[in-house]
């Protein structure tokens, strides 16, 4: 297939859209919080993240699909329900209805919707949407990552001594992955700053863009969990890689983004590779 | 010393001094980033950490001086500097100017100003402000605990397995405590839903109080990082505890807080103790 050529004014629009989508799904992820007060048991938690999601994700592709009907979808939601994970240069949008499940069940205030518009195979709008805390992170490929307005730097921090690392233990419980895990943030926290888990890739990253942390690395991700961080971090002027130190691969299921090239080496020389399977064997670079 | 009479309507002027002197110690921790975000030197960030300390507590305490003449101080920079923790049963203010040092340098949004009035040697009063993110945790003993106005509950999870813990690498480095924190996040992520990481004691415990977290426990912990948080838990209807599972000790630099007894008890079991030496040797209940 062919590149396509997008015109900056169809850009614009499509940020506009992707804003006004993501706070309609804030909403509906807010008030589904709202009723489950009143629910209060274990298998109404369950339900209710799965309903949340799916409610979620068709709202939001509904909408893109009524305003912009050649275009194409990847997510969470419809992955899961067994829809394959192919990527054209075709505009395709790739959506995370709450990134941080876990942090939503417990009403932790780091779950988001994070929507990522790929043309061309490379995201060129992006936005990350907190309505816990109602930030609001978007980026333009080219112009910029804000946060409610305010635009987003990285750190200039260049040692890991002073570098303050994002990290998780993940959800996976295997033993030896878990094992892997711990062991790296040994390490790492020895070396560093300090280790902060928030639970969420896509808050992670825009913490990162915003010069809140120095870098953030994560293996089991999917490509909806990086598809719009992966831009809002390196319009903030970061940079976004494979923890092999290769270019990031968003099908890999492995991120670092980090303030800088000098912390994510540090950073990498720290890392164990945890497997997962690819969300798809196609290489799709963020760069 | 003989027990102390109050009146709730001093209670209620004390509150509303500590929620007035918060707001005012925030707008000088906002500011001092604003000013920092135009220097940009390593020298420079641990100046300001120690001034903007230092500058806030003398601001914190000089207000309370001429409001509340005949009360007793203890602040985290008056001890750094010397002077002795030292608790009588008179009104005594227990004032963290900055919890979560790390994370104001780093501009990571957890740190906060932690205010507690301490009578016959019982937090009466507590305070806990995030400036920002413009949280304001307030409790008043037998009243509640709020947060921007909402009254706060302790969730009511009862198994680990369905819990989320807080739980911090912590800043020291000394490779024997450390392996032993790193143990206990390990074996606690495995038991758990799991493990999140803020980087400030008076957050988290916040946290815990407004049931977006089960338990939070930490050692190396001092009385102004907790004094204010151990009255949100109590007053949202959670525990205290000394790790061992006796009383909550102020002075004992450990705590492990929870949204019950069970939750608490399932923490304790996989705790290893990690030894800090004392605040001072005078035993301070929080019940």
């Amino acid at each position: 297939m062919d590149k396509i050529e997008v015109k900056s004014s169809d850009i614009d629009e499509y940020l506009r859209v992707a804003i006004d989508v993501a706070k309609e799904a804030g909403k509906v992820i807010c008030s589904a919080l709202e009723v489950e007060k009143r629910i209060e048991t274990k298998e109404s938690l369950a339900d209710l993240v799965t309903e949340t999601d799916q409610q979620v994700e068709k709202m939001i592709i509904s909408t893109f699909h009524q305003k912009f009907p050649t275009h194409c979808f990847i997510g969470e939601e419809s992955v899961s329900s067994g829809e394959k994970c192919t990527l054209t240069n075709a505009p395709t949008w790739i959506i995370d209805p709450i990134d941080g499940t876990t942090n939503f069940v417990h009403r932790f205030q780091f779950s988001c919707i994070s929507i990522g518009l790929l043309i061309n195979k490379r995201t060129e709008v992006a936005v990350v949407f907190n309505p816990n805390l109602d930030h609001m992170y978007t980026a333009k490929r080219g112009h910029g990552a804000y946060c409610n307005n305010t635009k987003l730097k990285v750190s200039d921090v260049n040692n890991l001594q002073n570098a303050l690392i994002l990290a998780e233990f993940g959800s996976s419980r295997d033993p030896e992955k878990m094992t892997k895990r711990v062991e790296t943030m040994h390490r790492i926290v020895n070396k560093s700053h300090g280790i902060r888990s928030l639970g969420s890739a896509a808050m992670a990253m825009c913490l990162v863009a915003s010069g809140r942390g120095e870098a953030y690395y994560e293996y089991g991700i999917h490509c909806w969990d990086v598809a719009a961080g992966d831009l809002i971090v390196r319009e903030a002027g970061g940079v976004v890689l494979d923890p092999s130190g290769s270019d990031m691969d968003m099908m890999a299921r492995r991120v670092i983004c980090a303030c800088n090239k000098d912390i994510a080496d540090q950073v990498i020389s720290l890392l164990q590779t945890v497997e997962f399977e690819r969300d798809s064997e196609e290489v799709v670079s963020g760069k």
